[in-house]
């Protein structure tokens, strides 16, 4: 008999609680394993021993049920970098320490790329040293930007989001009948993948988001006041959606801020666009930031992604534990689009910690301000279905570790 | 046999096209009347005469559905402002021109205290011809404000939409160890009803926001740091929810504009009390604006208030047809919160164009940062419910009058 840990890492997502009920799930199943153990604050829990028993906490099915539909991290989060070994052992044996103390051998970690940097180096580690611990990445990003899967749980909850809500903020600019402009700002550091996503909606006919701009693109402030312009011929209300990661010369706040990572942390390119229009155009118009709803928005969450979310946490001990793998990222693997089906494999970490996945080249427009038609297709099947929402008081509700 | 018309006014909200399907579905049921006509763009529409034949547009129960449930004003709307006649005579000979060309008797009026406004100037300009036509008030605001009238439609909508947002943004907050301040702008010009709907939560056990400030109350800056300061004692993640109509020196924005009804058009508190907490407390804080997203989230609506919106609207046909009123506004009568009982009846036009209804001072605490057990009792009726949402390819079904 042994225990295993599980922590997670990053930003939130909607769907992070989901691979965690997977892994806790498939723990349970393993006879081997005694405890499973959660760390609070991701690897800091681990490096300071502040460890939950699950098995305390998920009491039951309906415990499952609620974690799964409950948006953020129930164990919180962190965004501490592990320095490689050789630099600064002292981390490494502080973690061994907590393994060891309490007999895990096996540790799950849920996060985007950075978080894979710590299972890579992790995992390094104790090959390294010749200790039988297997450190096992899953995914998770609303930004979609892992390397070696199809896509990120997470992503497809927060698409779902953005879509459904510039579906209404659609139908909000359209009732006045003077012209205007809204441009919505959506999340994505470097990659375009969850503005992109926003073209879902033309799949039930719906022409806006009118023009789409990504980070992966050169931005021309010029090109774009010419395609508003071009807009504005065929439609009273335009609708942009553009990705927080566009650079250009407005793009440059003076507040900018540097996480512990080194992004720049960014924000703002809808309100200069904004300004932009303003000035050069003068019409009505408004800029909107999805904010952190885009990442929690569990009461709209995708059934296919919070499903595949909870699937890839199980598959992650199997991994692990049957299969004995190490150093590996959980990885979804694409088999058809009509009808959707993907497979879960793992993948080698070091292809993937700290890589970034862009959107791709091929599914922009030539153009440059909208997406093909391969994206579309690429996008349907991760937004659909959706969980049914237990309410009580009017209200959806969420598992909670404290008050 | 006669006709009637329809037309819908001011800022959007989820619940007034379920207020035009009621007016739609009354006037189906009353064998005198014939064409059924939506203007579009409010008063613009019977001013311009721009009618839409709704018996064309609405053609079974599944158009009914879907309307109901989809966000913001489907024939648009305007924020007209008509003077009195015996200033401007001509645009009511205008308006009377539309009546008279098509045979309308009655005209239902859905919007908020501005389109009152409208309802007692054309009844009183009817009235003083004699001319026999009915004119009667459908109120829709989500910002609660109309008077005589125990709530409005759209505001229970837009509430449900706010207390789901606030929880999940709350989830969010609480991911990392360190301490933060989040602050959570809530819609609401001079009434603080939404924001103090926030309140909601508590009935789950939710202890945040752990602050609500609203336009009713003196706001101090520095009462406002001491009240952060207190509540981080006891919260990591300290949640403020405030008014955008909240008044403090920050809150005079550079950028400030006036609508067409002399109105200060707001927004920004939110980050200047942001700039202000990072600049006297120095710890991680974050503000969110939920913008229009408050008013036109259909996907989270609240049964109760769609379900109200089309009675109210099946109602004021009754009320101009059945029983010949005129110069009135339909509105809610609470009987009891529990079970909760609403009964619909009508109140004079002239105790409510131009008036606002405050949030109540005696549901504000002693401190000034939160509200009463009274203001919870009063609002959490008006959440309940989910209508059932139709999807198709994974986003909300909206019936669309054109592309």
């Amino acid at each position: 008999m042994f225990n295993i840990a599980v922590a997670q890492s990053g930003g939130p997502t909607a769907a992070i609680n989901a691979s965690l009920t997977g892994v806790f799930s498939g723990a349970e199943l393993c006879p081997d394993i005694d405890e499973i153990y959660g760390a609070e604050n991701g690897i800091e829990g681990i490096l300071n021993d502040r460890l939950l028993n699950l098995r305390n906490i998920l009491m039951d099915e309906h415990d499952k049920e609620l974690l799964m539909k409950t948006p953020s991290t129930i164990l919180g989060s962190c965004r501490f970098k592990l320095k490689d070994f050789e630099q600064d052992e002292e981390s490494y044996l502080k973690i061994l320490d907590t393994f060891n103390k309490h007999n895990i051998k096996a540790f799950f970690y849920i996060g985007g790329n950075d978080s894979m940097d710590t299972v890579m180096k992790l995992d390094r580690y104790f090959t390294a040293q010749g200790i039988d611990i297997k450190v096992i990445g899953v995914p998770k990003t609303i930004d979609n930007d892992v390397t070696e899967t199809d896509h990120t749980p997470g992503f497809g909850s927060a698409a779902k989001y953005v879509a459904t809500s510039l579906q209404e903020i659609i139908r909000d600019c359209r009732v006045y009948s003077i012209p205007s402009v809204t441009i919505v700002e959506i999340m994505g550091r470097d990659a375009g993948w969850l503005a992109a996503s926003s073209c879902v909606l033309r799949a039930n006919g719906e022409p806006a988001p009118h023009m789409i701009y990504l980070p992966e693109n050169d931005f021309s402030p010029e090109k774009f006041l010419e395609d508003v312009k071009q807009a504005q011929l065929r439609y009273k209300a335009v609708i942009v959606a553009v990705s927080e990661g566009v650079k250009c010369d407005f793009a440059t706040d003076d507040d900018a801020a540097v996480d512990a990572f080194g992004h720049v942390m960014l924000g703002g390119i809808g309100k200069k666009l904004e300004k932009f229009v303003a000035a050069n155009i003068g019409c009505k118009v408004r800029s909107i930031e999805l904010n952190v709803m885009q990442r929690c928005s569990s009461h709209i969450a995708s059934l296919t992604d919070i499903t595949e979310a909870e699937r890839i946490g199980r598959e992650a001990v199997a991994a692990a534990i049957e299969r004995g793998e190490s150093g590996v990222m959980m990885s979804f693997k694409r088999i058809s689009n009509n009808p959707y089906r993907c497979e879960i494999v793992t993948a080698d970490i070091s292809k993937i910690a700290n890589q970034e996945k862009k959107f791709p080249k091929e599914w922009i427009n030539p153009e440059g301000n909208n997406v093909t038609i391969d994206a579309l297709n690429y996008f349907l099947p991760l937004i659909q279905g959706e969980p049914v929402i237990e309410y009580r008081n009017g209200i959806p509700v969420h598992f909670r570790l404290n008050q």
